[in-house]
């Protein structure tokens, strides 16, 4: 099926990057850039330099927006280097990206491939609500859109309350949960069950290194970096977020999913960004009495997206690894005893 | 320990007050009323005709803020009743409020009982923030305050980001999460596990029509139609929130605390008074580049209160019902066979 990414390369970003250029589901049609992990002449560097380095055929890169819609940016060096690829060297590249910008990309793309393409959207929602804006019918043309952000049933990680990619534009989140997609949610509840281990990481580690895969070398070094961040932040390993957003898109058994209303925060002093997801079930309804409102009933809420609520996390890691070179066979067992 | 409580009675503050009274561990040295489950002159109503059916000695019971302190009220007669008790009839009762109001209450109680009065706030805390306001130094003098509110790791229940207390007045309870006091949240977290069941209910109201304690019966009346209420809402029984802070502040081991940064969102369109509890353990540090701020580490949050994360649930229930006379012995099993 025909798929733009969009991304803030960004190490996850680059291994989403790499996952869909090996899923032999998609056929990428355009990847758009957005700011966000790393300003955005960074992410367009980046991008640009993975798909040489990946060997990917010529395909359309459009750069989008270098901020959010209304706020300042946010980017995150600590957790994706001062590149935005953990300091890995990427292959010198003739790659540019195309005279338009990344909004025409998304709504010309859908235009050409109107009710097949897929869009997977793994960095701020900046670039799509722009799309929106310029073509409100692109939700009718979009046929699936995946979005790797948010978080519904556990916290955020930019804060408690919030998740990195709407955190960082509140209002374009806001603006494309509200635009009428068929979407699907991908976000902490499921990205941190889909954790590439540090056990895993050092076997492979250890078996890339002799081997000739450009793609596994790639990702087993901008692995490396983010690890280091990631146990640091308290996790047991790091979380494929991106990758698995394109995962979701190429095997969507991979990911069991919940309808519910979910809306994003715009205004809150500690809370914007925050995806406020109805797990309740009901909605409480109010009718004013004068000087106050008084609860008097539940309705139930409508809802707009899907929200993937678990993953079949061995068979993520196993269609990862294998498609980017990175299958070891088991990891291995670690032996307690003397013997 | 001497004990100021806090009510916006309301039907689980009925059997608050009704467990306090019954609680050898705490002297009840003052009432004070709050506008939230009711309008303030039903509050003051429901709370007089409490204690007088249960017969309660004489004690100073005042009346507080009517509103919150920067936003409309809302009731929630939907779980409370028209009446706030259920449509239950309370004794007519000579009883009526001191001609002080409730912020000076709790700060007169607090001179008096200087270091060692408890304070259990189960309302919107309207009147607390208002009494730090007038005495700055009252959170020294308390020395425990438990509060009924908030969500810690759990969805809020008026919405889904939002506890009924702390939404009703996101303002006063953000200033007195700040205020310095010794503080415990009792939130969402543990009084979803205090449920007082469906099938104990109906147990303890059968054994309880014959039995001649006033305060068996009230209870048993009251709980008739919150439970109504509280499985519409999906439950599978009554959340006995406010009983749950009163047998905290007189058994604290039946609960299991966390220390914790907590903030109150003031801000929010749909997130305010939200309890944005830090349980990431980290906080972003964020530098400025110019044009965007970049996340280069990350630093520990102070915490700012104890948070309730469990309950000894059968233990808090057996407290609960056998000071109410509410205990039946073992609810009755049910046989699933046609035997």
């Amino acid at each position: 099926m025909p798929v733009v990414l969009d991304v803030d390369t960004g190490i996850d970003d680059a291994l989403a990057l790499l996952l869909a250029l090996r899923s032999p589901e998609l056929r990428l049609v355009g990847v758009t850039c957005v700011a966000g992990n790393v300003t955005l002449d960074q992410v367009v560097r980046n991008t640009l330099g993975v798909l040489e380095a990946a060997g990917a055929p010529e395909l359309p890169v459009a750069a989008g927006a270098t901020k959010p819609l209304a706020r300042r940016l946010t980017t995150a060096t600590f957790f994706h280097g001062a590149d935005g690829i953990g300091g890995v060297p990427l292959p010198a590249t003739r790659r540019v990206t195309v005279e338009h910008d990344a909004a025409q990309l998304l709504c010309s793309a859908a235009d050409e491939h109107s009710g097949v393409l897929n869009v997977v959207a793994v960095g701020p929602l900046t670039n799509l609500a722009l799309a929106c804006r310029r073509d409100p019918t692109l939700p009718r043309k979009v046929a699936r859109l995946f979005v790797m952000g948010g978080a519904a049933t556990v916290p955020g990680n930019v804060t408690p309350a919030s998740e990195a990619n709407f955190y960082n534009d509140p209002e374009a989140a806001d603006e494309v949960f509200r635009a009428g997609f068929d979407l699907t949610m991908i976000g902490l509840d499921v990205t941190l069950k889909a954790l590439f281990d540090a056990r895993r990481h050092g076997a492979v580690r250890d078996a890339i290194a002799t081997r000739a895969d450009a793609v596994a070398r790639l990702a087993v070094q901008v692995l490396d970096f983010y690890l280091h961040a990631d146990l640091a932040a308290g996790l047991e390993g790091s979380p494929l977020h991106d990758p698995l957003a394109v995962a979701a898109c190429a095997a969507p058994r991979l990911v069991s999913c919940k309808p519910m209303r979910v809306e994003i925060e715009t205004a809150g002093r500690l809370t914007a960004g925050q995806s406020v997801a109805n797990t309740l079930g009901y909605i409480e309804k109010l009718e004013s009495r004068g000087d106050h409102d008084d609860v008097v009933g539940l309705v139930q809420p409508d809802p707009n997206c899907r929200v993937a609520l678990d993953v079949d996390t061995p068979g993520f890691l196993d269609l990862f690894s294998q498609r980017l070179g990175l299958d070891v066979g088991a990891p291995p067992q670690v032996s307690w005893g003397p013997g």
